[in-house]
């Protein structure tokens, strides 16, 4: 039978989430927790596979295991395998034609800079960090054009396997709570890097290096080598995967530790 | 001269605040780091000495030095000696008599509860956590007994060296955003442990377990063997000190990273 879950973790302390050789993955310490319980190997799929250093609120996986097992070994019974960074927030079973990255329809990723002069010391690890003064009007302004169905190849990572460069970007939201700006990206999926690519650029036009029609000029070029340096991973966290509302998936939950609620209500309108 | 700084710090890698042979305190950490922008040692004292694992947004500590630095040496300097999970949020030169630990008319800190039957991921190590439901209504009601001036040696470590037990509570909130329910207690001063022992009690109420008048029997036993487990330490973080306007320090920023920002707005009540 199929199993998908939902995971949260904080990505500071593993090599990301593609299992690696040296087992410092999140999919590697994953896969041993389902192991742990099915008592035999297991080999999982997520939807989003997270960069070194960076986090997830909403990733989800699935896996198909012969054994039958309780949900509820699938959450409590593997998050008491699992590392205290990492845990599993729900399980459910699906048919055998649920695909967690395939029949994802849409991805959330959230960006936190800190934005002050001194660096982080409580969120360590946890945020990007700007230490100038940024323009929020401006990067919204840029921003749009973004927005929609587009060529985002100036904004992928020489490394990016996907076949298409086509994305269409649903929403993006720009946001200050104090000293932190949090960027919010919707879009049907993302190429490598593109988030961390985008917030970079979109920091140099805030931090007011680059006009706000730089960004289209960008786009247009399609040449990576033109967009800005990618931005900090430790300051990106994939928040949610939107499946068809057929699958009877829960809705994530809300993200403790690093969001203002009124964006909470924002990230609603992409699930 | 007398120097005060801000400082923020994740506890979980830390022993504590105060200074131990092993050198695993933030107190230790922060010296070295000081001693390394001074040149020779320099001694500090802090607002409140928070125990190990214990977060901080607003901790406040001053020192005397005999070197003249300018005011951002003991700014981006000592963050560049401290380690990630800790920086220095600001500096001021202040006169002799200011003292971080007795000039201090109020002391405020939070406490993080996740309430979720999953434990923690992502924020392992920054909350607390209780896995069956919450009466908030219940929880406030019976807070409200310890609003004023009071006794609150039933509410204190075996260890706690006090003179006086007697402490004058401002304000107590307790709110639920999601899955998180931040307590939050301002007072002119906290016995050991006392917040996290409340915290303890107002779970045992909140879960259903004790009646809403059993607080106020336990506040009157004086008998801190009547009250409930002390809360995990990783729950709390001392959020503000408040001094006399008169010493002209900074009021803390917004605190990245754990709080909705409808409670931001409660805490200014209390600085």
């Amino acid at each position: 039978m199929r199993i998908v879950v939902g995971l949260e973790y904080d990505g500071a302390a593993f090599c990301g989430w593609q299992t690696q050789p040296s087992g410092c993955a999140l999919q590697d310490v994953f896969e041993r927790a389902l192991a742990g319980i099915a008592g035999t190997p297991v080999a999982s799929v997520c939807a989003g596979r997270t960069d070194a250093g960076v986090h997830a609120i909403g990733q989800v996986a699935h896996f198909d295991i012969g054994v039958n097992r309780p949900l509820t070994a699938w959450v409590r019974g593997v998050n008491a395998l699992l590392p205290p960074s990492v845990a599993v927030t729900w399980a459910r079973e699906v048919p055998t034609d649920f695909h967690a990255r395939y029949s994802a329809v849409a991805r959330t990723y959230r960006y936190l800079l800190l934005n002050r002069s001194e660096r982080p010391g409580l969120c360590g690890g946890r945020v990007g960090w700007y230490h100038h003064s940024l323009d929020l009007g401006a990067m919204r302004c840029a921003a749009r054009c973004l927005l929609g169905a587009h060529d985002f190849s100036a904004f992928r990572a020489a490394a990016c396997q996907a076949r298409s460069t086509d994305k269409l970007m649903h929403r993006i939201s720009i946001e200050r709570q104090g000293n932190v700006v949090t960027f919010e990206f919707c879009a049907n999926a993302f190429l490598h890097n593109m988030v961390r690519i985008i917030v970079g650029c979109l920091i140099e036009i805030g931090g007011g290096r680059r006009p706000i029609g730089w960004l289209e000029s960008v786009r247009d070029g399609r040449d990576r080598t033109r967009a800005a340096r990618t931005a900090d991973p430790r300051g990106l966290y994939l928040a949610a995967v939107t499946y068809d509302p057929g699958w009877n998936l829960p809705t994530p939950t809300n993200f403790l530790g690093v969001l203002p609620g009124d964006l909470e209500a924002g990230l609603s309108m992409c699930r």
